[in-house]
Order: C-alpha cells, then sequence, then structure tokens
C-alpha cells in the first residue's frame, strides 16, 4: 500500500505483503483445518531449533514475548526453586521483576550495559549457592542489540546441574542455533520478529521432561504453559481463544523463511542490512553504542549526537514523514536511539533510510562531521565556550 | 475469498472483508500514527458503553479475554478481600478457577446452568458475609446462551457496598448497556465477539477511582491492569508490544458498527439470525437447551439428538464441507452443540445454514421428526424396544 512506512524496529516490523494477505480469511479456532496450521507450525519451530526429535515441544502463548516469558518462569520454577538472571539490560532487568511480582526467589548478576554477561560470575555464583535451581538470560539484549554467549553459558549452566532458560526474543531465527548443544532448556521468542510475522503470540521451545514435571506449578490461569501445552496435545487447540490471524500470517511467514534459503540465509540478509546501515551511519558521523564485537545484526543502538540543533523528537519526525520509522533508545544512563536491521527489508532499504537521515539532518541544520559543532563537542568540557 | 467458510461460532467469528483488508498495514507499535488508533479506540468504547464522562477508563489487554478477567480479577482486589462468583456456567467456573490460582479468597454460588443466576441468594449471601469485597457474574454466558439479570445484580451489588465485575465478553456491543446505571465497575469484553474485530486483544472498562486505588495490587507483570492502564495514559502506548494489526482490523470494526446505525441495529441484527435459526431448527425437529426467556441473541445451544445415526463429529464435518462451522457444547451435564448468531452475518446466511443442515442430516439418514427414530426416542425407556 502507498501508505506503508517502513520499520526499523526491534518488531513489530515490516512483513511481506503475502504474509500480511494471509490474515484475509476468517478461521474457526477450533476447526480441524486450524487446527492443522497450528500443528504445522509446532512442528515447524522445533525443526527451526534443531529440537524435532521428540524431546522437546513447541508452545505457544498469546500476546506479547513478555507474556510468554513470564508463562515461562510463572510456571516451571517450583515454589522450592530460586532464579539467577545475569542481566546486562532492560529485558534482563523485566525477567528479575517478573519473578519478585510471581513471589519467586531470585539473584542477579548486572553486569555492564556495554559488556556481555559475565559468564565467570555466573560460573561462580552457581557454585557458591546451592539452592539457586535455574539460570535466566537474554540472548540478543534488544535494549542495545548486545549479543549474549548462550552457548558458553549453556555449558556452564548443565555442567553445574542447573536448568538454562533463554529469552531468544531478537535473535531465534534470525540467526542459527542448535537449542539442544547450546543446552538450552527453555528458548522463548515472538511471531513479530526474526521469523516475520506479525505481533499477536509468541512461543516457548521446552524440554518435555521439564514440561511433565512441571505440572499445577503455574501461578496464573491465562499464562499456565503446562496446561497449554497439555491442551495442544490432547485436542490440537490453545487452551484460550488464539489470534487464528496472525497463526495464519505465521504459516506464511514460515514458509517465507524456507524460500529464503533458512535461518542462514536470513541471518546472512541481516548482516548485510547492518553492514549497509554502519556504514552510511559511520560516514555521516553517528557513533554506535556497542564495540562492533558485541553487536548483533538485529539492532543497532546509536548515541544521540550532543550537537547543539539536534533533537531526537524532531530527528523521528521527520524521519516518520519521509516513510521511515526508527525507534527510541533504552540504555539506562546513556542517551540513545535505535535502528532494527530485521524484517522484510534490504540492504538497498537500509541505504535509503541512511539518505532519509542524512536528509533529516540536512533539514535540521545538522552536520555531524563539523568538527567544532559536531558530535565531537562531546568532548569538550562544559566550561569552555 | 473462495474458500471462506462461514463461521456461527461465539468468536473468532466472520468479519467483513473490509475490517481483514485494514490489516493488510504494518505500524510501529509506539509510532505516532498508531498511538492515535488506540486512543480513538479507547475512546470509542467508553462512547459505547455510555461512560465517556471521565469516570471510566477504557484499557486495552493482549491476549483472549479470559487474559483481561484474569487482569481484573488480579489487579483490582486487594490480598484482604474476597471475591463472590454467581455461577451458571463454564465462563463462571473459570472465573472462580482464576481466583483459586492467584491466592484470593473466593466464594461461589453454584446456580442450575439453565436458569439465571439466583439474585435473592447472592443478597444474602453478601448480607451475610461481611469479608466479600467484590462480585463476579458473566453477563451473556457462552456456555449455555443464558443472559443474566446484570442490572438487577449491580442494583443489589451497589446497595450493598461491594464491587462489582462483569465479564461481558460475549455481550458487549450486541445489546444496549450503560455500564454506569447498570452499576458495573469492571466490565470485561473482547475485540472478535460483537464488536466484530479479529482475536489478538480485549479489554476492561473501569471506574477510574478505582484503578488508581489498586496501584501495585497486580498478581503479574503482563496481566496488569493498573501498570497497563498508567502506560495508555502516560505514553499512549500498551506496556508491551500489542497486536498492531488487530488493533487497525478494530478501529475498521468499530467504524462498521457506526454505520450499521450502533448497537441498536446490531443487537436487532443479531435478534433477526437467531429467530431464523430458531425456526429453521425447530422445524428441523432440534431441541433448544434453554428456555426461550433466558436465551440471548448471541449463541443458541441446542440438544444433541439422540437419534441412532446421529453422531456429531459426522454432523460437524459435513457442514464444514458445505462452508458452514458450527461449535461444540459446553453445558457439563447436557450433550448439546452451539450455534452462534453473532459477526457479520445476516438472517439469509442462517437460512443458508439451516439448508445445510437439513442436508448433512439426510445424508446421514436422520430425520428428527420421524416419531420412532427420532428425538422423541428420548423420551422412551431404555428397556423398550
Amino acid at each position: 500500500m502507498s501508505h506503508q512506512k517502513l520499520l526499523f524496529t526491534p518488531g513489530p516490523l515490516t512483513t511481506s505483503e503475502t504474509v500480511k494477505q494471509a490474515m484475509l480469511r476468517d478461521m474457526g479456532s477450533r476447526d480441524v483445518e486450524f487446527l492443522s496450521v497450528v500443528t504445522h507450525i509446532r512442528r515447524r519451530l522445533l525443526e527451526l531449533g534443531h529440537v524435532a526429535n521428540g524431546s522437546y515441544e513447541a508452545v505457544l502463548m498469546q500476546g506479547s514475548g513478555t507474556f510468554a516469558v513470564e508463562s515461562v518462569l510463572s510456571s516451571v520454577i517450583p515454589s522450592s526453586g530460586k532464579l539467577l538472571v545475569a542481566i546486562n539490560g532492560a529485558y534482563g532487568h523485566r525477567m528479575a521483576k517478573i519473578t519478585t511480582v510471581l513471589g519467586i526467589s531470585c539473584q542477579t548478576i548486572v553486569g555492564e550495559e556495554d559488556r556481555p554477561v559475565p559468564v565467570e560470575r555466573v560460573r561462580r555464583v552457581l557454585a557458591e549457592d546451592p539452592a539457586i535451581t535455574h539460570v535466566a538470560v537474554v540472548h540478543c539484549e534488544t535494549s542495545t542489540g548486545m549479543l549474549n554467549p548462550v552457548v558458553e553459558l549453556g555449558s556452564i549452566v548443565r555442567e553445574l546441574g542447573r536448568i538454562f532458560i533463554v529469552d531468544a526474543m531478537s535473535s531465534f531465527g534470525g540467526i542459527p542455533i542448535d537449542i539442544s548443544e547450546a543446552k538450552i532448556d527453555f528458548l522463548v521468542s515472538s511471531a513479530n520478529k526474526c521469523l516475520q510475522g506479525v505481533p499477536g503470540f509468541a512461543f516457548v521451545l521446552a524440554r518435555r521432561d521439564l514440561l511433565e514435571g512441571n505440572e499445577g506449578n503455574a501461578r496464573s490461569v491465562s499464562l499456565d504453559l503446562v496446561a497449554q501445552w497439555r491442551e495442544l496435545e490432547h485436542s490440537g487447540q490453545f487452551q484460550f481463544t488464539p489470534p487464528t490471524h496472525a497463526l495464519l500470517a505465521f504459516q506464511q511467514a514460515l514458509e517465507e523463511l524456507q524460500e529464503e534459503g533458512g535461518v542462514e540465509a536470513r541471518a546472512a540478509r541481516y548482516s548485510a542490512n547492518r553492514r549497509a546501515l554502519i556504514e552510511g551511519m559511520t560516514e555521516l558521523g553517528f557513533d554506535a553504542y556497542l564495540r562492533p564485537e558485541h553487536q548483533s545484526h538485529f539492532i543497532t543502538s546509536f548515541r544521540l549526537p550532543a550537537h547543539r540543533r539536534f533533537d531526537f523528537p524532531t530527528f523521528y519526525r521527520r524521519l516518520s514523514e519521509l516513510g521511515f520509522v526508527i525507534y527510541p533508545g533504552k540504555v539506562s544512563n546513556v542517551e540513545c536511539f535505535r535502528i532494527g536491521t530485521i524484517g522484510h527489508i534490504f540492504p538497498q532499504d537500509l541505504r535509503a533510510l541512511v539518505a532519509a537521515i542524512r536528509q533529516a539532518l540536512g533539514g535540521m541544520q545538522v552536520d555531524l562531521r563539523d568538527p567544532v559543532l559536531g558530535s565531537r563537542e562531546r568532548a569538550i568540557p562544559r566550561s569552555q565556550p
């Protein structure tokens, strides 16, 4: 459609026309045709995680990604359990907050937001505190774009006999991962991230024996992961009304992932998107928040320029008027904004975005390369002119 | 689309083509354009409930209707509170189950499923038990089609100084109701019922002072109604990713409700739908489960015929093959099936359904009017031939 803006966000993101067109159909949520859609999606998700061997299960959950994260924490940690969360950003903090509200015992390791979570501290804490039963981490911290070392962490957690929960919201489907090899017991992700569906539900890839062992532990009826799984197994249905149209879109999105060449091909495209973005943004004088070696190809945080004529609301609005939607920042102590490189977008779209950014800066009379008025101004102490 | 079956279900239901087409667009969930959609929807919902006077608030919640019911029970009953649920069907029982899981003190009055909830028993229990702070009831029990006397109940609950929570999932938008006049403090409904949107979220119309008084009471992060309201007020945004496409569809659905002539006109159409259904079904020899005076025009439960050649799975499948999706039963002690009369369907669609039912019965060699083999067979004691 002509008024469709391109979204450079962490999701909801730009989806293909054909994914959206799959929603032009009403299906009965208990009808056999719809149940076969659900069954197909669950099987494909297990295949994408390389765990379609019977020892893992795919459980879909209505709502946003946070609903699915809460459903895992609420359902699979018994009242005697204790969670360790390794945190380096807003989404790690959110997991800790959920345990507080649910009354689950929790300890946190809070690292710097511009560093990967400290793996050796996790090992130390686990060795010292036998009460800890579960460990949780965010794979890609959407707040910064940081990619955390889940494979390394998984080895330690398994070695020390704990259960490993990974929030892979922004990463699953956009980077190859073998869930079983990475020793992940519960992986959570969402329909409207790298799998390029529309928002409405999220999903959990879970070890089957751990679902079976957690019957009746949930602190919620709606977010009871085990009851949802049992119902999906028993009748093929969700416990409660599913977002049927979002599921039809997701089925089409999974089809298109396969046509693109699978997760590897998609990761290559996202990586090319990010290269096009960084090249252009560097040339314009923007600074990325993370060092390149920690940076994922899903989303990039840029420092807000200190240029006196730059202000973010104006910048955002000008870009939006040009048809490009970017995303506000979420780093706790540094002013940033974010640009996503996932969704049905391609390197030429990132180059078009960079051109629009150049135009928006021009309109604001901002030149970040200017040695006096530009972003380097930040380095000048405030007392100087 | 040619393969579109008509849905005679309590939702997800048949929506108009234009409602579905509104989903052909990706919107940033934090973009100003989308926020104006959310604001518009919230205002229209208050208007539909006749409570756009500043004393009520509309709070949207991701997930199915049950998610929104749980968000209310979880968020607005303090730990010192106690809920009384007046029950005459599966959805009343579900509210009681939610309080059990959430650890909220709860008492139930369980009436017959084919009778309205016993209003005078509610008055008696409230008079006897000062610990009860909240009363909950289902307006239209979707399990049977029963319409409960919420206005009468509301008077009693208010008179006795308690807070009144109404699950109006299957009724709101399909029958005129003035929320304030009915003395309802929290009303819960869903996008994909009488308002004819697609599934993905539900909503709560809530007394503003009661939201303000329940800060921090929620037993969940995702389903925290008060925090969701605060965020909608503060930034215009959902706390967590909303189903953007479902909201666009809903905005269009509200537009079409207005074009139809508002809630009164819609109620008249649903009523005509139901008359066409009952006329045809009676002629075919089916028995409705409820007496006409208790029956809503949203959904009707029919007893499963006892005819020896009738079986429901075959009946359902034959109808589905003819392009008509009906709904299984949910009465606890009587075998039933259900037919919904809500959604973008019209009396001629109900007549077409009846014709398809006649054809399906013919294919099964079932004639319910046959005095020996027909449904009256049920009246014959089993010991006779």
